[in-house]
């Protein structure tokens, strides 16, 4: 037991509080009526000083420092790695649980790693005192919900995913960059990228995370493979990812190829998948109606559809088969970050 | 031998000459400085009468009928599949040889699916007098000119594709459509779909061809698998494809997981692509440049990048892989449709 569980009125601090992240924090709050006591937010010095609207008053946002964090029992950090590196170990030995959104923590050994849909149960042992837990990559997240109960059911042989990502990923300046650079094309124009390395108007370009000089992988899919691992605790769990920036602003797409360690009827599957917390399928074949980009937009739950046995897969006469493609969209901001982590407060809450 | 092969001044019709593909016909002849005959540009009625510039001077667009075929030694057509049913029985009966754009004819057994780099020589045997040659879907094309050459050198065991198609394959409407629907949105309004079943602009949405209630596939990817089998003479191609929609205005991209018949290094395959006909190998890995829409369109090769093993895959201790991952772009009007169509005609004409 953590010595959060049943507390009343914690005090809860948003690090990062101005950011796209931050902000859906506050709106998740409201949305899910979450009580808490007193509420920092918490910025850079830069951002410090500014006021954010929130449950009908003004919030003024005061610079991240050691001594804002006095008292904080709930950390929700999304500022960054840099500032989690610095910051997140002083506030959980200040006895705060940290929540933190970066990938800073996320493949330490001592560290949870937590979707709560798949390994919610590793809060429950989460002791006295402060502690850091770490939010996973959105593209993992948004993964994590389709094949998790798939897993459950008829095991996973392998995964191969293709990603259709937003702007959003990259935060607020990229999500600004889109629209500016979509208007200039619009109107003639040649843009000039700045937050990303390509022109993002109107583009498909590979992610714009780095890519490793010997196995080829940039880092967004490198963290998609070791993710998937850690959450699932199974380091021979076969993943493939080719991550890909789309020209949308905020959820996240993935075309997803599975195998799985037993075959299966179609409908099988769907009902598997519909029956799955947080997911929700959307699979009309007659109406041409599955997930989209803007379907998921504003969405709690991750929507599956195009659920289909792979044309490479030999199927039985009854039509089962162990391969399988599915097209899931999630969003970004929501499922992927913010709303992630503010299940994981919750949970530790004991209010879940 | 046909009867175009080494036609001095063949008598050429574009039918379609006013759509995308059509326009893009045109280009292509002044960029290549293609010598024929009388040129005849070729659209419905309702099209007839305008004017299209090309080679310094103005053509009238002539309404397409039995008539406006007579004496055509070659003709192109791209004026979607009720057209090309009705009219290239016509044209071939009257002695033309039809390369034709549209789906109509490509599954017909009678008929060559042809893409010049990897069974052009199928062309060598058309006859003397009328024929009709079927020119493949466009993520067909874009994908054959990758995997074609793996083939070759190393056999393919199963490819798995998921596409980002531009908005030009569905035409010069759904193309406009993509940019005033973006344009209503920048200006923070909601735009009604008309060309698409959902929004295109800022959104992911799967291809819009009719899905088929029992397999749960689309038009789009069942031609794809139908094609490649025909293209390689193999019914036994293992191929999965799942198509999809991104707000890009003309060049498709495609993601490629591809298990060769046999295991090779990353080094051989980026080779085989580099040296491959009508391939150009972009993939920068220390600078993050790789194949993008916009760096494809225009162009005439398919671009070809992310060359690496697959993060599934088991590797001995040189590397040596059979299962490897591809992002490849091609530009969809061009390689995808016009420049395939004639680079058969070429072909056909003994230039190629």
């Amino acid at each position: 037991m953590n010595g959060l569980r049943g507390k009343r009125d914690p005090v809860v601090a948003i690090v990062g509080a101005t950011g796209a992240v931050g902000r859906e924090f506050l709106a998740l709050f409201e949305e899910r009526a979450l009580e808490h006591g007193e509420l920092r937010l918490l910025a850079s010095a830069r951002s410090a000083g500014g006021e954010i609207a929130y449950r009908g008053r003004a919030h003024t946002v005061r610079a991240l420092s050691r001594e804002a964090l006095e008292g904080v029992d709930l950390a929700l950090f999304s500022a960054g790695g840099a500032v989690s590196k610095e910051y997140a170990p002083i506030a959980s030995e200040m006895g705060a649980v940290v929540v933190d959104n970066s990938s800073a923590f996320r493949m330490d050994p001592g560290v949870a790693l937590v979707v709560p849909e798949v390994n919610g149960a590793l809060l429950d042992g989460i002791g006295e005192g402060g502690a850091i837990i770490a939010n996973p990559n959105c593209s993992t997240i948004i993964l994590m919900l389709a094949l998790h109960p798939l897993r459950e059911r008829f095991g996973i042989e392998r995964a191969i995913v293709s990603t259709y990502q937003a702007a959003s990923g990259a935060g607020a300046a990229a999500m600004e960059e889109l629209r500016s650079q979509t208007r200039t094309v619009l109107d003639g124009g040649a843009p000039e990228p700045k937050v990303f390395p390509e022109v993002c108007a109107f583009n498909v370009f590979s992610h714009n995370s780095k890519v490793d000089e010997a196995t080829g992988r940039n880092v967004e899919e490198q963290k998609m493979i070791d993710e998937v691992r850690k959450i699932w605790g199974d380091d021979s769990v076969r993943i493939s990812a080719t991550c890909i920036r789309v020209p949308t602003l905020r959820a996240h797409c993935e075309s997803v190829h599975v195998m799985l360690g037993n075959a299966a009827g179609v409908d099988e599957v769907r009902r598997v998948l519909a029956d799955a917390p947080g997911v929700e399928l959307v699979d009309d074949r007659a109406g041409n109606r599955f997930p989209t980009s803007l379907r998921a937009s504003g969405k709690d739950a991750v929507l599956v559809g195009r659920v289909r046995v792979a044309g490479d897969a030999a199927t039985d006469g009854a039509g089962w088969a162990r391969s399988f493609e599915l097209f899931i969209a999630g969003d970004q901001i929501r499922k992927g970050a913010a709303l992630n982590a503010i299940q994981i407060g919750e949970r530790l809450l004991g209010r879940a």
